[in-house]
């Protein structure tokens, strides 16, 4: 078995993280492995969405310590490693959101650190019941610094500071009520559901939903004038595309759009 | 009728849009017709806060696909007017911000794509329950790329992409809870509730409420210490103002104060 | 009775504003009192977490509006003292902010206009059950500017904005809702909640707080490239600290850290 499995189902791939004896741990090969893949996604215009789930226990308790720990034999006490290590990871978590196609985390046990900053990184999030969420790396002396910059752009301010600092677990219903993750389901229907979001998403016109995810996160940054003309612009575009035109008229006739994609 | 009724009611301006047969839509006639009225509200010093509300069945359903689909007859296919067609709605859009006057929106029925932007970018909204909430131009091939500028300024950034790609809808009661709406009320109190919360606003010092929301959506864009150095400016400006004199006086004194505007 | 009252206990400092007959209200002695502390906190490594209270009925009602008006008497009507007021007011409020150590609001009674901006400038807030919050100033004519800083990066943007425009009071519960405070919990646990809390974050290694703190503000104002790239250097800067290792070493070996801080 490799350390990340893909399984796709039609327009939806599939990544299960697969270290379940490490928690799934963003190890330096579990990072690369991701990292592999949303490579070769990002141009795979077979695919709509993608699903991203654990095996085993929990979804993904952060980085793996251990190797952390071995790192620091080298010459420096580790210091290159970890620098590099940090830059992966923070390559990996923007791949997701740079990646043209929606990425649905699926949530189930834990998921802390490196592992919360995961979910806060995908677009959306899926969680089963009693899933629970901790940024708790200050309870071993190592702030969680990298996590919180997915995180704080999730949730409310205070909440964010006091799971940082008190490193205590929030569970999925209030990881709900936060926008942590966008619902909550039982257990036993995680896998469904989730697929069933996705295969949602993937049903939409391809090409508008890839411009619009882009879209989406670069006109946060921008203040009111330059976000509109740049969303103007972006509207003006899917206008254009052959398929839209065919989605637009097909509403108004009442009927089914013919979708070339 | 016009496309836009204007009824006033002391320092309240009720802007009814009306082209219930297309649920409102915002055709190029009812954007000129808004943009007018906000132009004209802007230096109307008796009016001190603005109703904006849709009649029929619905408050507005976006854009008006029939209109923009004529618009493809041109040699270009349309590319010249659709930039065009986006750029006046983001100007009516933010006009809406600029207005010194606080524009609240009475909701009900649906507001969906543009409709739901419009909701977004006024300062308040009030929705009836059974209101349906949605930015469904996905479903269509048509990614909300302007109104999510609005609505991702609103709500959590997670509800905001689930509700961008499945197209799907949320109730006014989720709309409460998430802050794109401020209260929901029953249907047939939609009217009386919006109006008293519209004078409750009107009631209030208007240079104080101008000065105010001017300041509010330009300091969330500064850093800080920008944002405090600014704001400080603004409240010794305010401190001036002879009728804060007197409204502070008459607190002091718990007496009513004697306003002149 | 000094009007800043200061107790330790262990490594929580609790600050109490003690100006009950004036609700606490943020006078110049008050401001100056609260910055001295403040200025001392920041190099004292002995303090891990702060408290920030109110004597008496209230939490903080806000800037003095009798000294306020005293202030008027000058030859500027006033100008230069409020100009000077707001700035003091806003470096007070700053420092909450960049102090080393996590500031907690324990708030009762009432916490309006500037009381209601320090409770939402403190890092976390523990509400005592029937607290009351408001930006109240408009309905005396002077329009909650400075407060809107802090209250706009707490809360949803539109119910910021009720608040200030219409001058009306939200409870605790709402305001945990909201993301004002972190909790609300009976008037006679206020106490011994808001010390737990306090010494749940004393109990972490200090220096990763510390440097945790400092970056969290720092990165939300980035965008997400830098942000990552400025916490990168964060987190390797704490993986280097002596206590860090021993507390990854201690988490993997299953015992305690034996920290030096």
């Amino acid at each position: 078995m490799a350390i990340l499995e893909r399984h796709d189902t039609g327009a939806v791939a599939h990544l299960e993280m697969n270290a379940p004896e490490r928690l799934n741990a963003l190890s330096d090969e579990m990072l690369a492995a991701l990292q592999a893949e949303f490579d070769a996604l990002r141009d795979d215009r077979s695919i709509r969405a993608v699903i991203l789930s654990g095996a085993g226990k929990a979804f993904c308790a952060g980085h793996d310590l251990k190797q952390m720990t071995a790192g620091r034999q080298a010459e420096d006490g580790g210091k290159a490693y970890f620098k590099d290590l940090f830059d992966r990871c923070a390559r990996m978590m923007m791949s997701v959101q740079s990646l043209p196609q929606p990425v649905i985390a699926r949530v189930h046990g834990i998921a802390t650190a490196a592992g919360c900053q995961l979910v806060a990184t995908c677009d959306m999030a899926v969680a089963a019941e009693g899933t629970r969420f901790g940024v708790n790396g200050v309870n071993i002396g190592l702030f969680c610094s990298t996590p919180m910059v997915a995180l704080s752009r999730n949730i409310p301010r205070k909440l964010a500071f006091e799971m940082l600092t008190t490193g205590q677990f929030i569970e999925a219903t209030r990881a709900a009520e936060l926008g942590l993750v966008n619902r909550v389901v039982p257990g036993t229907d995680l896998a469904t559901e989730t697929q069933a979001l996705a295969e949602t998403v993937a049903g939409k016109l391809g090409a508008a939903v890839r411009i619009g995810k882009e879209a989406f996160y670069r006109q946060q940054m921008l203040p009111l004038d330059q976000a509109y003309a740049y969303t103007g612009d972006v509207m003006v575009e899917n206008m254009l595309y052959r398929d839209t035109k065919e989605g637009i008229a097909a509403f108004i006739e009442k009927r089914d759009p013919d979708w070339s994609q």
